[in-house]
């Protein structure tokens, strides 16, 4: 089942699609769970599906304007340089543990919002990744019972701003401009997808293919990422673990390819959906 | 005014101190504004104060359990790097933008809590710092107004598991281990401290001063942090910014001094008041 939240009518609600045409859960369980985020932590998600599956009052996408997958995640953990071929290509060292810098929440936007490239920057990059949201809580996480405590998966556009990214040695302002990390179109619940399925993730710029990978290539694997990022903090229901990009980034191209006002920038995982975002200057 | 948050008859409340005794808010403002990050969005602070200041109803220290200032905050931006001493001793190079990592809010804890040392390591590091409580929400603050923007400042212990913080590029792991950021034991009003008045930080482990140093020595200044940040996220009332810390951390000492359990670290500065936690092994 896919799960996304939205607006509806000046309302954020939260809903389920089916058929394409998506039911609007914030009626059925809204008083209960007033997000998903909370859907999830109320583990209410197969209630929700089976709901929706025999509802008969739908939207149409045309009708709503989606929000970020989780709009309000406690915790947003990215994964860098998880891909040999962008270790490589951003000459950096494979080290033991993976890398971790965190988003906060509302550096993130939904499909079909535009990402905004700031009035202080020209070098806007795209990084197509899958986002992992987090079901079931914990804390030191055995690698063993990782699948166990994800809710679903998702498109994400990491959209970074290289310039302020690489300023300083951390990349917390790059990665953290205001509606630059795209999340979505929905999250895909863990049973519509087998755990050792080979994700298939590709990113087009304006139709040309400029990422391409499978998730057979991470080098911290899903089981390992959330083992490692539980080793040190408590994961919650509707964090978020995105799980790294793949080579092809537009900084590391010659000559570098920058995303550009009127752009369509689209993250594409072959389990989960497109994730399309045009580009707007500030 | 100082104002703090805690738990007082498993209730979570917020309260201001007077005559070192404090006034619980939540019976007062609880309704429009559940916690303290809340009267400051309500801009409700001036208005707590002054029913403060002649409330009779009051707890002792005693008879409650500090919370981290904020318990909730949207964002804690942290800043490295930040004094010359440190940068030097750190072996790092002077950059022209701030160096900002991210702490998520469950790596926080309370005055009078314990920092736990995770099983993980036995690096755990003080670093004493000044925190900065955002009032005024805003994006592309101007340096100028940017002291308008303050509702207060706090005392910051950024405890640091150092092996896991340099184990990659980013510092995540090491900077957000859980109940290892201790924020306290109080926010103190801007208007009680001058905007130009140069505070004094110390940072004492079972007594013996390890960091001393005064806020004219931080190279990103107070209006210059917030000015940075702002440009590439908005700030939000309750946000926080800490501010870095100065030379004479314990993995840069000779022999270097971890912290153990049992240790008594306290971090003072001399407009705000004392924060002083104990350690404690995982």
């Amino acid at each position: 089942m896919r799960f996304l939240s939205f607006r509806h009518q000046h309302r954020e609600t939260y809903g389920a699609v089916q058929h394409d045409r998506i039911v609007d859960l914030g009626h059925q369980f809204g008083t209960l769970a007033p997000d998903l985020k909370r859907l999830i932590e109320f583990d209410l998600l197969g209630e929700a599906a089976a709901y929706a599956s025999t509802a008969t009052d739908t939207l149409g996408f045309d009708d709503v304007a989606l929000l970020p997958v989780i709009p309000n995640p406690g915790k947003i953990l990215c994964v860098g340089l998880n891909y040999g071929e962008h270790v490589r290509e951003s000459g950096r060292e494979l080290t033991e543990q993976p890398t971790i810098f965190v988003r906060v929440a509302d550096s993130q936007l939904a499909h079909g919002e535009s990402i905004v490239r700031p009035r202080e920057s020209l070098k806007l990059d795209y990084e197509g990744e899958i986002a992992l949201v987090i079901g079931k809580g914990g804390r030191r996480i055995r690698e063993d019972d990782a699948y166990d405590h994800i809710a679903g998966y998702a498109c994400y556009n990491d959209a970074s701003v290289r310039d302020w990214q690489l300023a300083t040695s951390q990349w917390t302002a790059g990665k953290n401009f205001w509606r630059t990390g795209s999340f979505g179109p929905w999250m895909v619940t863990r049973d519509a997808i087998a755990d050792d399925h080979v994700m298939t993730l590709t990113t087009r710029l304006n139709g040309e293919v400029l990422q391409h990978s499978t998730t057979d290539k991470l080098i911290h694997s899903v089981p390992r990422l959330i083992a490692h990022v539980s080793t040190f903090t408590p994961l919650a229901p509707g964090d978020v673990i995105v799980t790294g990009t793949p080579g092809g980034v537009g900084s590391r191209r010659t000559p570098p390819v920058w995303m550009q006002p009127g752009d369509c920038v689209e993250v594409e995982v072959d389990a989960i959906g497109v994730l399309r975002n045009t580009i707007v200057a500030e």
